[in-house]
């Protein structure tokens, strides 16, 4: 079927999803570009609809359903275009429900680790952080009421494909954030550019929860006061590594003392 | 004196050197905003012209010279923007000479690192894996033609100072690039996916080199060929880390090596 009307209220709808309210309240998100659509697919990601630009058909974008049975729209250019916004995926938008994750899903076992993310802003470094997260075999990642929505295109985006298979949960505050690790167990750190432990000094293999606080200004008191800070290992004249890398490496260190650990 | 006219010489040549041929031409490149220009100032970075937006005065924006005396001109809204370009420093752009680097200065000593990067063409990515270079304790950056130049404005801005200190030079190619490192005596390691050794297993502490490669394509054959494939140990199922990740994941793992070692 094709779509050629911006006011058809499926186009409308989706388009919606820009904005974080309407993906609050439908509980879904968008998918741009054939990869991001190809990979959600293929991990069982829940599709309710797929737009396609006119001309564009799903096998040439390579995007196979595995079973599932979206409502695929052919769309005119202008229609597209509303969908996508200002960027420009490759033919293909898609509509996927947000996976629904549980408290026990982000702690699973006593000696697993969990990211956490207090007012981290920029989505390229947040869909980073979840996705590294991922590779350094982390838990889950919980956000922080004040990060930005990591269901946003953006961090959709940055995040390839982690999103949909790394738990995520969001805390009202500090407070609820300290709360739930302190509940289950984790030993809570966070990095600061003067923490008094090197990152490589600290015993994070397991059982972890590691705080990365805002690119500028850093965590808030809270998470200071509770938490044993870490700092990256540094020389020369720089004064601080940006927070998604400092994210990674301490991420890479856990991962790095549990593999030396196993040997 | 306030320029007010976006045909003045000055303001012209200057606006030029946001494009790289006149940058190469002059030797010279563009400093944006107070945090940038104030830093190059206190490192002895050599400063030619200051331009500041009509009403901001150098004290007012917390730029001291330290004994530099470059011509200063105050200039109206409309110039300003000409020489900012489409991003808005706040209120002061400088005109810089880039430092002369040479050979000896990327290679200063037999056990000393060097970062190499092929091809990297995101300008945040480079600028970051220069800051992070330094920051490593790494002692140059050596860029393969085909990298984004490092003088941009953007690669200036993310390298956050670093480009005044850290030596960078550029090679025509990567048979070029090699035969600089072997003639250093660099033992040359290349970050790859699938490389044959997890990069906390070798030895990284000295003496290397470590080449990062293109965000989507990688390191070209000529390194993979002759360099030892580096992986960064992963869990989950993500695929690959961001470029500028990888590099500074790796140039932490050589400096955690120096450091235990020195223990």
């Amino acid at each position: 079927m094709l779509l050629s009307s911006k006011d058809n209220r499926i186009v409308k709808d989706a388009a919606k999803l820009r904005e974080k309210k309407y993906r609050d309240a439908s509980g879904c998100f968008l998918l741009e570009g054939p990869e991001a659509v190809r990979e959600a697919a293929r991990q069982g990601g829940r599709l309710r609809f797929i737009f396609t630009r006119a001309g564009a058909s799903l096998p040439e974008l390579g995007i196979e359903l595995f079973g599932q049975a979206p409502a695929v729209y052919e769309t005119t250019e202008d229609v597209f275009a509303k969908l996508a916004g200002t960027e420009t995926p490759q033919g293909v938008v898609a509509v996927a429900e947000r996976p629904l994750w549980k408290e026990e899903d982000l702690f699973p076992r006593e000696d697993s680790n969990v990211l956490v993310l207090d007012r981290v802003q920029d989505p390229g470094n947040t869909g980073t952080l979840i996705r590294t997260a991922e590779a350094m075999g982390f838990a889950g990642v919980l956000l922080v009421k004040g990060c930005c929505d990591p269901w946003s295109p953006k961090v959709v985006r940055s995040a390839a494909g982690s999103l949909l298979r790394l738990p995520t949960l969001q805390a009202e505050s500090a407070a609820d954030a300290l709360a739930l690790l302190v509940k289950h167990g984790k030993r809570c750190f966070c990095a600061l550019m003067d923490g008094e432990t090197a990152c490589c000094d600290a015993e994070l293999a397991k059982g972890c929860a590691v705080v990365i606080g805002n690119e500028g200004r850093g965590a808030c008191e809270e998470f200071i006061r509770a938490c044993g800070g870490l700092r990256i290992p540094m020389e020369g004249s720089t004064e601080s590594l940006n927070a998604a890398f400092a994210g990674a490496i301490i991420m890479y260190e856990s991962l790095r003392q549990r593999l030396t650990a196993e040997k």
